[in-house]
């Protein structure tokens, strides 16, 4: 099942650097990752934000959650979530 | 490049059933044949909305809008654009 | 999977009254039976509001859009959607 | 009488761990206790949230505000309390 | 149990003046009834809005719904309902 | 006159606890006061945040802003002021 | 008392022309007359918008909502109401 | 003076076509008289949207506000107005 | 000119208490200053809040940025500004 | 292709001033730079706000990405992103 998925980095100013740059080398092999299994099957970038859409295909709710809150970033992350049904328009 | 549209349909409640099925009809035929070109690239429905989620994949800001306020259903959405950039983790 | 949908009902001042009466009859008729299969779990009442906070069942987005947007009153209907995930903390 | 309750959890990000890992620990003790008690009917967790959404079944609203206000994790909360009645088309 | 409703009267430019002056005329006498009767604790207007803040001493979220879903005007209204607890400083 | 008055407290987690232990002191005791002096003439508690609906009669802006202003949590509070006018329905 | 009230009036389109000319006639009148009168102290245009910005100087918060209730454009108003106090920097 | 206009127009679905096919016409001439007086200096559409944004050269409030409620199609706008200052980085 | 300015100062709760005194009393100084010059022509506090409404007399918007962004308390205000245009009903 | 900006500067009270003011005339030098390109076109202060509303002129939503977030105060903005595309009334 499909979820649309916004996520906004807020990143305190006075947050650790070494901390911070490791979360985010973690959270990039992580997101790589999910892309690879399938899971994270779209990320893309806002222009302009340090924040991203992105849709991910899992089982239920639960596994989103999962799959989410063990994000290495997730605790300076805004999230918005939206679930996807098959629109009667598409032709894939 | 790629463009996150959100389209909510709002129906008056007193709009002309017959009027409002044919433009319904037309914004079907053209979504597929945005599709078919690889305009249109991913159209989800928001489950529990009368809305969607697209992704449209064009040249400019002129032909995103050419392409939006030309669908016949135009007249009666809110749409919200966002400007899609290349992800530093996106894997494709 | 669990979803937890808030409805605010929006009727028009100017509406058909009896076009409106056979509306809430249907949807009546309909959330009871919704009930009875288990798929519409919790149903209660806004106090104050012509609204609602439900939990549906379902097994899909797609099966969950296809409950809502075939309800009569959905055209009259502010829609909220939102994912429900195993809390830790839950003992049932 | 039951009460529709949304918790939002905000960590700041420069919170003691190892406190804020005991008023867990804590909570998930008391959100159990409660449970057991039938005070808190139905507890789940927004899926890709710190939050969740939540019944409670108290005499009054004192009782509500006493049982919230002393949940460890009160003082990093945003909470909405909506008061739900019976509805005319629930039937258990 | 107090309850603080906020009613804000949405009167469309085209609705027919005779029917909301009827109206108008019936709840004002509903709300002198309630009053009398210890429900509609307090009413206030709030200056330069066709609205008003009040407060209601009822038995359950049932009985709220049951005495604002009832008032002549409630179609026409947006209400905002908060629950009150006593507090801890409140001397009476 | 009257004016409705929503307090909101919000408490920064890195406060020093015994400070603000001694500021919520202060707090209940000036509440006291003044609804003895008959100018807090309604406190009440929003169930279920740390926040009150109150009235207060006073015979000035001017005095409503020495009063607020003056309260030993008014730097942590945010505030809203509802002027409140007679209510042409109301039987006090 | 001096309480800033902002304006913005909603006129819908499809309203009787000759009845709303009347109406900004006679409102024009009222507003006048007002002014004369010391009541209506400041009347500015907010620049863009069918809205104003202005302070009135009436005796209490009854005689604002009076005031402001009968203006004849008052059903097609959104109005914001601010009580104003003498500001501590104030020279005048 | 440069002000930053956007201009969101509101299309009511039952306006007469023809009635606001002329103000569309109108709106345009004025728009390009106005281009050329050097007054609106930049006219943006908003891809997606039916609104735009601009930057208006007058000498006033008051030049502002007779040139924008004058336009054709201003009571179908909602309008937002910024004001411009020169930017300390400004090259121009 | 005139600009309707409403600043609301937010203090952040750990700010250095002498510091922010010695601002409070230099924007004091500043604000009295530019009443006598004429440029801060109202100067009015919001009852109940650490906020005023102002109007401003100034020759154009780069004025107003100095003479705004240049007030003490500056950094610690959110500002909205409104430009105020002659009213047709104003008699002064 | 043209994308309005707008940047609003978030500056914590308790940021080391030397390490922002550095930041400041990193960032002034290079908005100067892109300037000086092309690429930032229009650069306007907001009037009595740390704000902007700028236009850049760049070839793919990708390029606006690397220039934004690259830029020196980004960490400290907020940024809200506006394609624009061509006005059919626009006559350069």
């Amino acid at each position: 099942m499909l979820y649309c998925v916004r996520m906004d980095v807020r990143v305190p100013h006075d947050v650790d650097p070494d901390r911070f740059a490791a979360l985010k080398a973690a959270e990039k092999a992580r997101a790589e990752e999910l892309q690879r299994a399938g899971t994270w099957r779209h990320l893309w970038r806002i222009a302009g934000q340090y924040a991203n859409i992105s849709v991910f295909d899992v089982a239920s709710h639960d596994e989103l959650h999962e799959v989410l809150s063990t994000l290495p970033l997730f605790p300076f992350m805004e999230i918005e979530v939206t679930p996807l049904a098959r629109h009667p328009s598409a032709i894939d």
